[in-house]
């Protein structure tokens, strides 16, 4: 713990190239932000309004009108924002930072005087602020609007934003904290926490890191705070559903240094993991990254789907218990997943263990990445394993399942979510900690790193995750003896590196990397391991995948459709006695490699539609099946999906 | 359709003596009705308070007070009531009838001038009447009230509570109807159709069918009632979650002919199904009856579990689509079987085809009788397949699954339904029709029945359904040329009659029942079958099931319990290949057959409890499994149950 923590690099060093990732990148900007600008200020006719710009054009003053849409409505304004910051650090744009900064001209004459900041209790419950900490959003808004500033200030060097944030923290400062004439109160959201320290750190503010670490601390300590909240005869609840409010919903149940299982809403839960990792380090509190060790490895070791999923249960979104993960009827939200990754980042950058990446890798390449179509149009909020469309229907269990992406959503923290994290993948790939580089996702990309009075130029080219082959050339403006450390991920094997053509036996492991310390000055690392497409089971105490398995290819989890293999997936058994076999379709899905296996299908041709029971052996028939990513299902035609498939045994 | 509808044998003369069914029967009379009237009394300390009889008091002045409840508190009253004049039909006890003519005299003094009765609305709500039909319950609650009359009625002769429901059915009748003064609504949860066609039957006044028939055909014709309701400036809900109301929820989406599918709330479903039944035999209606046999069809070859639950949604506790049979997640509310099992009965007596029986059998001996404990002091609401504890979370999707028996229910339907359906059960064993008696169940009993001029006393005796083997003694007062139908079950096997000792090779069979046509005098009929425990299987098209099996032995579907098998039932396999074992347990479960059959299980030793998956060839070991039947599940100790196992292929 007192060891330094590895950083990432800036994003506006980090160039992807990359035949996997960089589609979806430049859908970001070219697409998804113009198209999500035009959702904001509700000009889509087949998506929902989202009121965006209209409530802040009227908390400004600008034209009349009344608040619409969620609580939290604001927030992907702020997402929106912290996406085009990302983007315009790695690739400067006039036009799209023009509208950004009007946009930031727009939030800054909505706030108040005395730095207040939310549309919602500025025009609807102008009396209603800090009263309802529960379900009212705000401290969680605010931190969205931080971590935008933030981003926004770190691509554009512009401090309007910043400044207007600063504003915002200080009067939650005044606000919140632990002296006696203060609100001792704490967000039913968390999101705030992470976001000071953010602003603590280009801000240097220390009273920032305070007020996050007072957030954390007070969380869960003594009488509920919602409860306190709810007993006020006051109080009026904005959500009916919250009604019998269950403490655990948002880990305010016990101190969070005491929580020992990943539970209630999963979003709350990995964002305030995020936040104890971040205040775990910065006031070097073994306590506290304690607890972020036995969360994280109750979350990703007993209650996280293979595609890096988590939060089992359709209703509240949320975490249940151990080894319960079902297939159809899951949550697994894109944001829960976003959540997920930001928490292992943390975690590798604090211990430098690359088995973090592992996860963080499983999370982006499945979950994350499934959540946006290939058009970058349409997004999925949850994420089930397993969808028969027939039965997705809304006023039943299953309704919070979509068979097909949605356009938009009333409550649309993944769109922009996603937007974010793909705007800011570079900042997954490489940690920085002095003399020392790490390598953690295999993302074509040029980079430029400076080592102290070093400057490395480093091209790493590579057609992973399709291909295990990975190329990096290195060029030092003046020899540097340095250390670059590469990420082994758990599923490769045979892996080995040429060191400039010289294939390199004894390299050490450490914590999941390889390490290479040498003088730099021109060199070529070339990586290869083998990631063959292969079958994966789940601790059979996973009651929903007990006699099941799993098609994974490196950090990919392959599914079935139904427009490759017929319906009913169900009927289908994997004969996993005979290999797998992989082949590029360079046609398909903008190029992917596809997985075919022999498997068996039950037969139905001795049953009527009109029989439901009866006695009858079961037959099989041999089959040949056809998976594609996960990350990819839905881009054709809508129908079944599934990723576990029935063994044959 | 112009046939005569059997019908079936009064109450007080088929006296129930069986190894299987008395117990219950009889924890009806001396446990369930004097626990509930206790209930409905608030004496039960571990129980939710009812507030029933509270209610009842207030309304008639008795005490003064607040509604207290839901909004169909008085049918718990009604139920009771009905129950106990079932029992009191069969078994006459001074106590008892003396006890619910005290609460009758209260439910007529709690009644309006009017005829008005419904201490939700008198109380809470006085200027709410028929405003709020969607959510309302007052002719459902109407329904139950006239029902229980009818019953008391007949059980009882005395009149003072069949007046009162005439009073309220006369004002109901001036509230509802074609004419342009009247209203054009209908019921929000059916059940008084059926109701007042048992009124017309009683009271010969041909406006109650009158009545049932126009609510019928209402229904669902031109713009939806409740819509219309509900934009009403006045309109209030009742249940803030039924805005955005769906009329296919209750069944209003279309006129009932044009119906084909059976949607929505299971119980409301087949409660409107009865009636339609009922009154496409008063009327002799073609196009209804169609209408019913197309529902039941759906219904029972593409809606219903094999325990005769419906209803797969937990959330609405609704239908889905066809072949959407999840095992963990379903509701299957016992009422909903006990509705189908109304249903079903009604369409045997007027097409007199046994296969509607043996689905009626398969309700019975199944959910109904799950939905129960072998105390008779705790009930099951919801009747799921399959149950694994850990997960049945409130507060999640699993929420609504319990994995123990309930005291109590706030909305308490249940308990009560299903007193009053073991008290009536001998109105399934036999039907009559004219010279014609038709035996569908296998319950030992001792029954007199009128032919004619001529008295029949008949004895069936039967270990069913452990053993099949069945013998009728039938005694004619003078001898008597008549036909006994008997139920060929859809199990049975090998099914052979002896007549007089003479086994007789060459019975017809008409719909199912074969028919012995003769002049008893005194005869002994001896029926021998075998429905030996098998496996079955499900439609491939039911995803749930797709390569499962369920063991099944005459009407009874066996299961599997933690306690006898150990944990994770879901790593159990059936091999199909060996025969099962019956064994007959006289300790177990005050005595059952017990099934054990050769299995595999998967082998979790190379599993460490923290690993979530990984590459590894699954397991199997050689096991024997035993199971039990399902309607005597959780009688033991809590744990996981299972119907569908794996089946190793």
């Amino acid at each position: 713990m007192s060891l330094e923590k590895a950083r990432s690099l800036p994003l506006s060093t980090v160039h992807i190239q990359d035949s996997f990732w960089s589609r979806y990148i430049r859908l970001v900007k070219d697409d998804i932000i113009p198209y999500q600008w035009d959702v904001l200020n509700d000009r889509v006719p087949e998506a929902m309004k989202s009121y965006c710009i209209h409530n802040f054009r009227v908390a400004a003053g600008d034209m009349t009108g009344a608040f619409r849409g969620e609580v939290f409505q604001d927030t992907d304004v702020a997402k929106w924002l912290e996406a085009v910051a990302y983007t315009l650090e790695a690739y400067p744009d006039e036009g799209l930072e023009a509208l950004a900064d009007d946009i930031i001209e727009l939030i800054e004459r909505a706030q108040g005087d005395d730095g207040y900041l939310n549309t919602y209790f500025t025009l609807k419950e102008p009396n209603g602020r800090w009263l309802n900490l529960m379900e009212g959003h705000e401290l969680y808004t605010a931190g969205h609007m931080i971590e935008a500033a933030v981003a926004y200030y770190q691509a554009t060097g512009k401090r309007r934003f910043l400044d207007v944030v600063i504003r915002l923290a200080d009067a939650i400062d005044e606000q919140f904290g632990p002296e006696e004439n203060k609100c001792h109160g704490y967000p039913g959201h968390q999101e705030i926490e992470l976001a000071l320290v953010k602003l603590y750190h280009v801000t240097k503010e220390k009273k920032y890191l305070n007020l996050a670490k007072y957030l954390i601390d007070v969380r869960g300590v003594g009488k509920n705070y919602f409860l306190q909240e709810e007993e006020r005869p006051t109080f009026k609840h904005i959500f009916p559903d919250f009604k019998d409010y269950d403490p655990v919903y948002s880990q305010s149940h016990l101190p969070v240094i005491m929580q020992n299982e990943a539970v209630g809403h999963s979003v709350r839960a990995v964002y305030m993991y995020c936040a104890m990792a971040d205040l775990a380090y910065e006031t070097n509190d073994e306590v506290l990254m304690n607890a972020c060790t036995r969360l994280w490895n109750n979350m990703v070791n007993k209650r996280m789907y293979i595609t890096g999923g988590i939060g089992s249960s359709g209703i509240l979104e949320r975490f249940t218990t151990d080894y319960d993960l079902p297939n159809d009827e899951n949550y697994s939200e894109t944001c829960a997943s976003i959540g997920l990754a930001l928490f292992g980042k943390r975690l590798a950058e604090i211990t430098k263990d690359a088995s973090y990446m592992d996860v963080v890798e499983r999370a982006l390449y499945n979950t994350v990445l499934a959540g946006i179509a290939a058009d970058g149009r349409s997004f999925f909020y949850v994420n089930p394993l397993e969808v028969w469309p027939d039965n997705c229907m809304l006023g039943t269990s299953k309704e919070h399942i979509r068979a097909v992406r949605q356009k938009w959503f009333s409550v649309a923290c993944c769109p922009t979510n996603i937007s974010r994290t793909l705007a800011s993948l570079g900042q997954y790939i490489y940690f920085q900690e002095n003399d020392k580089l790490y390598i953690n996702l295999f993302i074509s990309n040029k980079t430029k790193v400076t080592l102290g009075d070093t400057e490395l130029d480093i091209t790493l080219e590579t057609k992973f995750p399709f291909e295990n082959e990975i190329e990096l050339n290195i060029k030092a403006n003046k020899c540097k003896r340095a250390s670059i450390y590469i990420r082994v991920p758990n599923y490769a094997e045979n892996f080995h590196i040429w060191v400039n053509k010289k294939r390199n036996e004894e390299i050490p492991i450490e914590k999941g990397y390889v390490v290479i310390e040498k003088e730099f000055c021109e060199d070529k690392l070339e990586i290869v391991f083998e990631a063959p497409a292969r079958y994966v089971r789940a601790n059979p105490k996973v009651r929903a995948d007990a006699g099941k398995t799993a098609i994974v290819k490196g950090p990919l989890v392959y599914c079935l459709e139904e427009m490759d293999n017929g319906d009913n997936l169900a009927a289908i058994y994997a004969d996993t006695s005979q290999k797998l076999l992989e082949s590029y379709d360079k046609e398909l899905l903008n190029g992917t490699l596809v997985v075919y296996g022999k498997g068996k299908r039950l037969k139905d041709t001795k049953w009527h539609d009109d029989e439901l029971y009866k006695t009858i052996e079961p037959e099989l028939e041999d089959m040949t099946f056809k998976a594609i990513p996960y990350c990819f299902w839905c881009n054709r035609q809508p129908g079944e999906m599934m990723v576990w498939l029935k063994e044959h045994m």
